[in-house]
C-alpha cells in the first residue's frame, strides 16, 4: 500500500428480495438498498461495484460494471465455468478498469513471506508441493440444496469454492503456472434436502464434495492439492508444506500467524523447522499490530487485500489472475471425468 | 449485546504535542485533534471519552470527565496504585457514569467458553490454576527508557502491564477473587538509554521484568500466575491451565481461536484434551463468521468489549471490577518486597 | 500375546564379509558369525530365520529357510517385484512355516486403537483417507549410491522402503484392499556417487525420491499416499488422516503416543478433535508401562510385533499379507508409467 | 559411555512375599527369588544391587550392600528425608562403591542437548527457569492408600516422587545449584481407602498432592517449578522453559524426542522457535536409531543410564548428585509449612 488508501462510502447494496436487501443495509451500515444491482452498476454516484452473488451471476453484472467504468471487486471463484472467465477478464481489460478477485489468502502474511523467502532463494530449487483447503460444513447431509450444490450455477463444488484458495496459493508461493492436472472428485452426499421448501424432493448433488489433484507446475515441481466441505472434524483448514534443495517451508491456517521455515544449511545438531511469529517486520502484518504474535483473523484478509486494491499499488489479485484457477478447475473437472491427465488451458 | 450498539463517531483525539495529534487524527479519521485533553472532556458534544494516557494520568481525565458525565473507556491497568483506582472508582460510581476498562481479553471468545464450562460444572470443584502473559518485546537491553519503565508513571512493570490481563482473567475464569499473594519480582535489565535523548546518561529501571505468584482464591483453588516482558522467544503468549476434580481446561494465545477440555467421565479408552475450534455456536464469536475455524485476532477483542459497553447490556468489565487486578497487583508488589504472603486489600 | 512368547536366543549372523558378520556378532551378542547364510538356513539348532538383507535377496534366503521348515521373519518390502513375493507366499505357504514381515507400525498402540474404533464403527461410513511417510535422509545429492537406489535390487525406491508401511497401513486401518492406483513417481536427485569407490563415476537412479499414489479402496473410500525420502526438513515423520461420515482420526508419527479423534455426535459447543495419551488401557501399549505418556519408541514396534509372532497368536503380519503392499507397488510403478489408473493385481 | 558396557545377569530378586518374588522373578527372568533381601546384598555372586523399595527402606538395603562393597542402583527420590540421604551418601562415599540413584531424566538426548547448548552459551546468561513434572494417575479419590500417600515412608508426595525429577533436571540443565526456596504444597483428596482390605476406615493423606516452588538458583536466575499427580487431564507431562538474554530452550515429555530452541541472533523476519528433532548427532541418541525422527521411549532412559554406569564413564548420577534433590525438597517442605523462604542445607 505504498499509495493513498482512500476512503470508502458504502452507497448501495442490492438483492432481489427488497427486505433483504434493506435489512443488509440496516445491519452492515449502506445508506440504501435497491432490488435492481443495476442501479449500482449504472449508477453516476457509484465507484466501485462489489460481486456477490452466486459464481453464474458474476458475468452478467461484471460485464455491466465494467461498461460503466466502474472499479470491481469479485468474489472467487472468479467465474463457473472458464469461457465465463474469458468473457469476464476480456470484457475488464477492454474497459480498462481496475479488477480484484477475493482470493484474498494469497495477501496472508503467512503467505506474503513465504512466497518471499521462496523467491530469494531460501528453499533452493522446490521440488515437492503440497496444498489443501478442508472444511466440513457440509458433512451433514440434512444441509439443505443451495446454489453451491447446482452444477449449473457454481460450476464446482468444493474445488471451486475453496480450491479456487488453493490453487491460486499454489501458482501464487511458486510464482509459477500449473500446467498439467489429474483429478479424481468424490460426491459423497449425493442429493439433499430442497432448501426452505418443506415437502420437496431432495436434490441430486452434482458437484464435488471432495477432490485430490495431482499437479505438475512449469518450472518442474510437482504435487497434491486436497481440497474437501466434508473433511470430518476440520472446521477450516487451508496450508501447504513446500520443499526444496535447501529448504522447506509448512503453513497450516490453524496456526495462522505463523509460517515454519527449515532451512539445510543449519548446523546439524540444531537443525529443525522453526516457527517464525508474525508481526510487524513482515509484509502485509506491518499494518496491524506493533508486536508479533498479537493476532490478526480472517477480517484481516480482506483488509488487506482491498488496501492494496484500493491504493493502486497493483498488488491485490485482478480477474486475470483469478482466471487461472478457473482454467486449472477446468484441467481438473476434465481430468476426474476422463480418468487421465489434462493440461492447463 | 442484546440490546442495541449506536454508532459511533471519531470526534477529538488530544496529544500535548499538537502536531503529534493532528497526525494520529489524519491516520486514524477523526474529525479533529487538540492539544489539551480537556477539550475532549469538557465538549458538550462528546458523549464518550476513551483514556489511552500513561497509567499516572489516568486518574485526572478519569476524574474530569466523570464530572462532566461522560461515559468513560480507560486503559488497563487501571491505575498506578491502588489509591488512584479506588479514587477513580469513587467518583465514576458517584456521577453515575457508564465505565469499561480494557480488559479485553476476559471478552475473548475461549474465555467467555472456558467461563461457561467451569461454571456449569463440567470441571467439577477446581484445585489448580495456572496462569500466564509471556512477551519479550523489552528483552533489548538498547530499548529506550519510557513512562512504562518509570515506577511512578507505571506504577509496576511487567506485572501491572500484562499482569493486570493474567490477574482479571484468574478471576474472571473461576468467578472467584483471589485473597492471598506471594510474589517474587525481578529486574533483569537494572537501566536503558534515556529516550529521544542522545547522549544522556541510562535511566535506572525500578519495576519488574518479570514476577512470579503464587495466589489462592477465597473459594480454595490455589495457582501461579507469571508475567514476564523479556521472556526470551515468547513473542506474545497468555493462557490459562485450569483442573478440577473432574475436567481441566487449557488455553492458549498462540492458538487463540481454540480451547482445549478434558473431562474425567470420557470412556478410558478414548479419554483426552480435546481441541474446540471457536465458531458461532460460542459466546462473542457468535457476532463473527458463520463457520468455525475462520479465526478472529486482536482488534476482535476490542470490537467485542466496546461492543457490549456501547450497547449497556452489562458484559463489558467495569472500573470496579478494574480495580481488582490494582489490588492483586498492590499485594503482590507488597509481598515481594516483604518475602510473605500479603492479603488482597 | 494370548499365548507365551518363548525365551529367544541369537544363534548366528551372516555377512559375506567374514570381519563384518564378527563385529556384528560382538556388538549385538550374538553367538557366532558366518560368511555363509545357508549355515543358518540349513542349520539344525536354528528354528527361526530373520532376512535382512537387500529386497532382491529376499526370495532366495527364503525359499532355503522355508525348505528347511524354518519360522522365517523378513523385512519389508517383502519383495523387490510382485513375483518374487508370490514365489515366496506359495513356498512358504506350501512349506506350512509360521512367517512375520516386518510391517512393524500396523502393530503400534496408536494403530491398533485406530482400527478397532473404526472396526466398531465410532467413524461410520469411512470416506476419505490420508497417509504419508516422509523422510528426507536421501536429500544430501552426495549420500552414496546403495543397493536402495538400485532398481533390480530395490525395486522400488521411496514406495517401496516406506512406502510399503504406508500402503500397509492403509489397508490394515480400513480392514479393506486398495484395488485400484494412479501414481506418479519423481526422481529428483538422478545420480549419486558410487559407494566406497573414490573417483569411480556417478551412478544413474533409477527409482523413485518421491510418489503421489491416489487409490480406491474395495468398499468405496478414496484417498492419497505419498511418499518420499527427501521431503526436505521432515526427519521422519509417517501418519494418516481417515475421515467418516460421523468421525475422524488422525495420527503423526511425530506424536507417535497419541491418537486424535473426533465424533460428530459432541455436542455442538464442545466439538473437537480429543487427544488420546496412549497407556495401558490400549492394544499392544498393555505390554509396557502401567501409566499413560510414559511412551514408547521405534524399538517397542519390533517388539510388539516379534512378541506377537513367537507367541503364535496370528496377530503378527504374514508373508500373505506382506505380499499385498508389494502388489499395490505394482500397481502403481506400472500406473506411474502409463499414466492411467491401473487395478492391483 | 566411552567404556565398555559389560553384559549383565539378573540374578537374584527379592521380595518379603515369596510368592510375590518369585512371580517377578519368572515374568522378567531372573535366575532365583528370595524373600530376604540380604541374600542379594550379601551374595558372594552379586556385583551390583538395585534398590528399588519405598523410599524410606532404601537406607537400610544401600547400608547393609555398601559394607558389602556392592555397586549400588538406586530408586528416586534418594531418600524420603535429609538426614537418611546425607547418611546414604556418607556411607557409600566411605565404602568407595559405585553408585546410581533413577534421576533418569537427565540422561536423556533433549535434556542432554540442552545442557550442552545452554554451557556452551547460547542463551546467553540465563534469567528465567520453569520446570514441571505433572501426571494425572492419583485423581480419582477411590485410588487406595499405598506407601506413596504415607509421610513416614514416602517423605513428601508428588514433590518428592516426580519433583525429584523435576529438581534434579532444573540444577542439571543450568548447572547450578538452587539456594532458596519458597513453596506451597495441596493435599487435594485428604484421605483414600485403605489398601487391599475391604470394610476398612479411610487414611488420612499427609503428603502433597500438589506443589508449587519459587526457587533462586546461586548464579542469579530464578523460577518456578510445578509438580503433581492429580493434574487433570495431563497423563505424564514434565518439561522446562529456560530463558536468557540471547536465546531460549523448552522441551515437553508430551514431544519427547524434540527439542525447541530460540536465538536472538536470527535475522528478525525468521526468528523463531525451532524444533530440533533428536537423532544419531545428539548426545545419547547416537546409541540408538541412524535417523533422526524414530524416536525412543522410557525404557531407553534407564538403558542409557545404566549403560553409562555400567561403563563406568562417570556420567550417570550419583549418590551425592541424587542428595541435591532430597535437600531442596527439604527446603521446600519447610518453607511450605513456615511460608517464608528457607535455604537449601
Amino acid at each position: 500500500m505504498g499509495g493513498h488508501v482512500p476512503a470508502v462510502e458504502l452507497m448501495r447494496i442490492s438483492d432481489e428480495v427488497p427486505e433483504r436487501a434493506a435489512a443488509a443495509a440496516a445491519r452492515f451500515g449502506w445508506r440504501e438498498s435497491c432490488p435492481d444491482w443495476r442501479d449500482i452498476t449504472r449508477s453516476a454516484d457509484i465507484d466501485l461495484v462489489d460481486v456477490v452473488t452466486p459464481n453464474d451471476a458474476h458475468k452478467e453484472v461484471v460485464l455491466d460494471a465494467a461498461a460503466q467504468g466502474k472499479a470491481i471487486v469479485c468474489e472467487k471463484p472468479l467465474a463457473p465455468t472458464l469461457e465465463h472467465a474469458v468473457e469476464m477478464v476480456e470484457a475488464v481489460e477492454r474497459a480498462c478498469v481496475p479488477t480484484c478477485v477475493c482470493l484474498v489468502y494469497r495477501m496472508w502474511p503467512a503467505v506474503q513471506l513465504a512466497r518471499l523467502l521462496i523467491a530469494r532463494g531460501d528453499l533452493g530449487s522446490v521440488h515437492s508441493y503440497r496444498g489443501y483447503f478442508l472444511q466440513d460444513y457440509a458433512l451433514d447431509p440434512s444441509m439443505p440444496f443451495t446454489w453451491r450444490f447446482d452444477r449449473n450455477r457454481a460450476g464446482a463444488g468444493s474445488i471451486g469454492d475453496i480450491g479456487s484458495h488453493a490453487i491460486d496459493l499454489a501458482e501464487f508461493l511458486l510464482d509459477d503456472e500449473i500446467v498439467s492436472v489429474f483429478a479424481v472428485t468424490r460426491t459423497i452426499i449425493s442429493e439433499r434436502p430442497a432448501d426452505e421448501t418443506i415437502g420437496a424432493r431432495p436434490v441430486r448433488v452434482e458437484v464435488d464434495d471432495e477432490a485430490d489433484l495431482l499437479i505438475k507446475f512449469a518450472a518442474g515441481p510437482q504435487g497434491v492439492i486436497q481440497t474437501s466441505w466434508i473433511s470430518t472434524g476440520t472446521k477450516t483448514d487451508w496450508g501447504f508444506e513446500i520443499r526444496g534443495r535447501k529448504g522447506a517451508i509448512t503453513f497450516s491456517w490453524s496456526r495462522a500467524n505463523e509460517l515454519r521455515l527449515y532451512l539445510a544449511s543449519d548446523p546439524a545438531e540444531t537443525q529443525g523447522f522453526k516457527t517464525i511469529v508474525l508481526g510487524p517486520q513482515h509484509p502485509n502484518a506491518e499494518y496491524f499490530w506493533p508486536l508479533p504474535g498479537l493476532n490478526i483473523g480472517y477480517q484481516e484478509a480482506f483488509v488487506i487485500t482491498l488496501g492494496h486494491f484500493l491504493s493502486g499499488d497493483g498488488d491485490a489479485p485482478t480477474f486475470r489472475e483469478g482466471q487461472r484457477a478457473t482454467a486449472v478447475i477446468d484441467a481438473a473437472l476434465r481430468s476426474a471425468e476422463s480418468g487421465t491427465w489434462k493440461n492447463v488451458a
